[in-house]
């Protein structure tokens, strides 16, 4: 399914909005993606006007924008997120469909990991019920598997080719991607356990009620749902 | 916890047994770790004697093996599994730790792709209730906070340090394992599908009511448990 694309203006206005949220001293999660992307950016010139804030990156390409921003680098192992911010390809009150940028893997780990998790996303991707194509990373051996596996839940997997390379898209972990459409998700929490537990899965890409905050860019300002 | 090692002989035993069951025409899933590889042996002499069998490896290991034994070798793209033959670390009922080897996400995806899944053990694997530690291969960047998500379920974490490299073990699948001792584990089910879903794990070791039969080697002879 492809979607409606929103404005690059609406983008920039949700990644300002969670980026005035941060306050000094923060551990910030730093999401992938176009939004997200808008966040660093402007986190970056907060940092440059003195803010005290260490990021940790979800992605080869958040640690590239963090880096250029000037925002001080850190890992999980030296400390936990106080907030992260993201994007979403998807979203339906606190649920969300990530993954687009194969990247929902190490954004999972981040984004469960800190006290408060703000979603960044143009008006576009809001729902009533989720209905994109669920994004499966998985061990490049179990694809025959796992694609069965979806199949028996319902879903129509379908893996996700690269443009830039031969074959397959290949993740930040070295993983493919099983874009896999459901229809409307009824129980994204009891489908999130049925796809967590189909061995070869590494990661999905359903966050259930893990948003705190959704900061909704659109042409004239930002709507932030609690 | 270091177990107690069954005897070679023991071994062999069981893993004959298994491959005793396998019949013309059938794709084998081939298991990894001592035991297994006396039924990949077995398997092979079989071969030479004429039976007509396709082994999908579990491993790099048991894909060496399977080389040396000549079991023409497939993929799970190729066919899945009329049977699994496979060893684990512990076993109570149909219920196993796996993953002593660091290989139990391939093994957990082609034993349960299997229609059937034999085990293949010494006794000194026998327990009234599962309480070795559970292996856990994760994302190498999940560690702190997959350890702590260990810890919250009541177990104790350790990364699992290679010996003839420096740091840690690292998967075929390029990733790292946290041995998990949890005591015993009353409901094993409940762990497992606890351990799927936290971020960062790709696969944990606990083998729930997968196992069609046990072949258990003894110093005199095999128990077949069903």
């Amino acid at each position: 399914m492809k979607q409606r694309e929103g404005s690059d203006e609406a983008k920039r206005r949700a990644g300002s909005s969670a980026a005035e949220a941060i306050t000094d001293g923060d551990v910030v999660g730093l999401g992938t993606g176009s939004t997200a992307a808008w966040a660093i950016r402007a986190l970056g010139r907060r940092v440059d006007a003195g803010l005290d804030v260490r990021g940790i990156p979800t992605s080869y390409q958040s640690r590239q924008l963090a880096r250029e921003a000037s925002i001080p680098i850190v890992t999980l192992e030296d400390a936990l997120p106080d907030v992260a911010i993201d994007g979403a390809d998807q979203v339906a009150g606190t649920d969300l469909i990530k993954g687009g940028g194969a990247a929902h893997a190490r954004e999972k780990i981040v984004d469960t990991a800190a006290d408060r998790f703000l979603v960044v996303v143009d008006e576009t991707k809001l729902a009533d019920a989720l209905e994109a194509p669920v994004p499966i990373e998985l061990l490049p051996d179990a694809v025959p598997v796992v694609s069965e596996a979806v199949r028996s839940l319902g879903g129509s997997p379908e893996l996700r080719i690269a443009t830039r390379k031969d074959g397959p898209v290949v993740t930040d972990n070295g993983n493919v991607v099983l874009d896999s459409a459901f229809g409307s998700i009824d129980d994204p929490a009891a489908l999130a356990d049925e796809l967590s537990t189909i061995p070869g899965v590494v990661e999905h890409g359903l966050f259930v009620d893990l948003a705190d905050e959704i900061h909704v860019g659109t042409e004239s300002g930002v709507d932030v749902l609690r």
